[in-house]
């Protein structure tokens, strides 16, 4: 038997308030579906990079509580100072299985506003349980692969270094960011165990205390390329980076008379678009033309952007705090929400929540996402219940309040969410991040290139089926009917 | 003998580069001094709660390389697609044990731009080898901490709740911002493996999920107050908040008649101001003035200080994703600089590293601050260097573009770097979370109050003291002139 993992107390302490009064209502055994979704575009951009499933899918593999999770529990007391939870209740955890079905959009698929992304199905328990392991893992991971996606698109293909270990939130904050910006379109991480754990290649050569430990900068130079002549970018800004650029020249010509490649150079502080201009005027003049600029300094996709538009000679681009971080907008708003509950008679109710914030409202229902292609290229995404099925060609516009439009009858498509775990066992495989980061590749040529844009990208149109839509409107009007009594 | 930790690799490859380079060159017993320190006040406040440090340590008590470590470096090859390593430098990764000293500013302490915070004196490898590291753990930490604080003073007192897991990045960057949070003084949180973890305590009660899973709201109150009568805090905005008020008042007399405490209400969405005032009016007619009112959704210290000012009667404050991501500064501008390095000759000799960025010439030598206090309140702290003595009363303010400052000779002083590791060993003990979150409020109480202002904080002055700032001009003078010829 696989050991429990050491996670299961990685959730809210509401999950577990909730667990006991289930099961202490007897309704331990009653199923629902959940699903997750987000509100709005991050980042003001046209699109999400869906990221953090598998992972997730991994930690439900040896879900469980450990001896010290209920000793734990077991201590917790009430504002009356008596225990909270029966030793019942902790047996019950002890023993607890996940024996529900979940179905998802593959990691590194396109993804956008009010569509499902994981479906939950099984009994509440085990919904809520996993509720907030879910979010966690996937809420960041789809914020960082998104914001990869945007820096990678603002560099044209140069490749982009992920060097945000040191400013990452906490150890995990930093291996999820490098798996999910490899994923997203880096090139390689400087996170030495994340390129160990994910596969991803790793890169990195001096700082600027190598140069500061040797007398002379030139001397720090050779130094370094006759210990690693194979791996030779120097940073050239310790002191003044155009006398660097000059120092590295002679050490690029000492390189290349013993047959070794001279790899280039980093500037790292300063006017990146005067000194890569000089710097490369420099290079060139030496017959440098193959030496590779490496720049970095707080850069994020506008920079890149305005400096490729400059054309700026840089060739590769670390970017490290501000995408680690999602430095403009460092949290993901995703949500797992109940849709619909079975009852004791075994027939399911669809359920929605409703708000005082109308966009807060939820879609009731298990849904599906029906994407639709033509020539290759995505035209529309329709969300529709599938236990109901499409029954119409009508959808309403959930990115424009609402408005209605027609797929085309003749259009390709696919369904977006696919079985990855029934009655708790996983079916298929999981990816790699390699193959991940094709698929998001692969994903990113499939809709329109306008997608990608910076500012006031293309709004791709998504849907609800006109049958959930009336579903949808049918119960706000109870529900109001309700409220008004 | 202790196993190693898993995370010899969580570190920037560079870092294995140089390592590489100075094993290579011979010089992997070189001594060398670096310094951690900031450059600007986070969030344009007025300090910093230093954190992070703990779990650095701890750390730092098990370094080492796993042989799967070393495996994978062996495996690296540079651009003529040979091995990076060789062979005797894996050996010495294997056998490498911490021998360095640290000296740290005590976790929990409120420190200033440009003042050392953690130095590490030892082997040039080793005290590369722990940068990432140490800058991982502390920079997010100290960032949330102080978000913490600030979030705690706008709520005067009121206990605020960590609700951020779901939104956190990663597993780690919500178990490390739930421990800063709680140090920074959040009285508890949502993320039960973290209350487990560090001891703090944990709370909730429902979700929106909980009364949707019932036919009716009053159902579904009553249900949980039946199941946990001792921990009841009734979520009231499923559908429609004061008709959400009026129901858990319901519950709340059956409590009552009962013989159990009505713990309150939470509201999650809508017009905070608005809906709180109303609700507190219905709690207060009938009869539960004690009943408290919690809110949530998106708060953060600039929100609450807003409601605080306008009276409006919430009692607890539930504040996820904006305190646990720092959301309008979600990166520490951290940095760890190399100040002085022994000579062959045992000698040291300090060093400054220059910039076109003149703010990033950093300071020379073995660090130390002093801070100055009369009457129980700080009023300057002083960086000097430890090796050469503090001479001179006369400072230069870092703060004000190095304007001269005089302080007062009877002041009170302390220094704030103590001894916490020697030759690889920790002297004496770590605090608990508990602990630091006391010594925090205590530093709080111990500065001039408008430094906890939101706005245009009170510029606590710090300087460097004259030999060290002539040493500095010194440096910066005699590298410019290098650079000249």
């Amino acid at each position: 038997m696989a050991t429990k993992n050491k996670y299961g107390l990685l959730t809210d302490f509401y999950q577990i308030t909730m667990a006991y009064g289930y099961w202490k209502l007897g309704m331990d055994r009653q199923k629902a579906v959940f699903h997750s979704f987000y509100r709005r575009l991050p980042f003001k951009g046209g699109f999400s990079v869906f990221c953090g499933l598998d992972p997730f899918i991994e930690f439900t593999e040896n879900f469980g509580f450990t001896e010290d999770d209920l000793n734990y529990l077991a201590g917790l007391k009430g504002n009356d100072n008596l225990p909270l939870f029966e030793e019942g209740f902790l047996s019950f955890l002890e023993a607890i299985k996940l024996t529900c079905d979940i179905d998802a959009v593959k990691e590194g698929s396109l993804v956008f506003p009010y569509e499902p992304l994981v479906r939950i199905t099984g009994p509440l328990i085990q919904c809520q349980l996993l509720e907030t392991p879910l979010l966690n893992f996937t809420n960041f991971q789809t914020l960082i692969a998104t914001k990869a996606a945007r820096v990678c698109a603002a560099a044209k293909g140069d490749p982009v270094l992920e060097f945000g270990l040191r400013r990452a939130h906490g150890r995990d904050g930093a291996l999820s960011a490098s798996r999910a910006a490899y994923i997203g379109g880096c090139a390689a991480t400087s996170n030495v165990l994340a390129g160990k754990t994910f596969g991803i290649p790793v890169k990195g050569t001096i700082a600027h205390s190598w140069v500061m430990a040797f007398e002379e900068e030139l001397e720090a130079f050779k130094a370094y390329a006759s210990v690693l002549p194979n791996n030779s970018i120097l940073l050239v800004d310790t002191y003044s980076t155009l006398d660097g650029v000059r120092k590295s020249i002679k050490v690029g010509k000492e390189l290349k008379a013993k047959g070794y490649e001279f790899g280039g150079i980093r500037i790292d502080s300063g006017d990146l678009s005067n000194l890569a201009k000089q710097a490369r005027y420099i290079l060139d003049e030496n017959g440098f033309k193959d030496a590779k600029i490496v720049a970095s300094n707080d850069l994020d996709e506008y920079q890149i952007e305005k400096l490729k538009k400059d054309r700026v000679p840089i060739d590769i681009w670390g970017v490290g705090t501000r995408l680690v971080t999602a430095y403009d907008q460092p949290a993901y708003d995703g949500v797992y929400k109940l849709s619909a509950i079975q009852k004791k008679d075994g027939a399911w109710k669809r359920v929605i929540k409703l708000s005082e914030q109308p966009e807060k409202t939820t879609i009731p229902g298990v849904q599906q996402v029906r994407r639709y292609s033509h020539q290759g290229k995505n035209i529309a995404d329709v969300i529709y219940d599938e236990k109901k099925g499409l029954k119409s060609s009508t959808m309403f516009l959930l990115s424009e309040e609402l408005k209605e439009k027609t797929v085309s009858e003749g259009a390709d498509h696919s369904d977006l969410l696919v079985p990855i775990v029934r009655e708790g066992k996983i079916v298929g495989s999981l990816s790699s991040p390699t193959d991940i980061r094709e698929r998001v590749k692969k994903e990113l040529s499939s809709f329109d290139p306008e997608i990608l844009s910076l500012k006031q990208p293309y709004n791709y149109p998504v849907g609800l089926e006109k049958s959930l839509y009336k579903k949808r409107v049918e119960l706000i009007e109870r529900l109001k009917k309700k409220q008004a009594h």
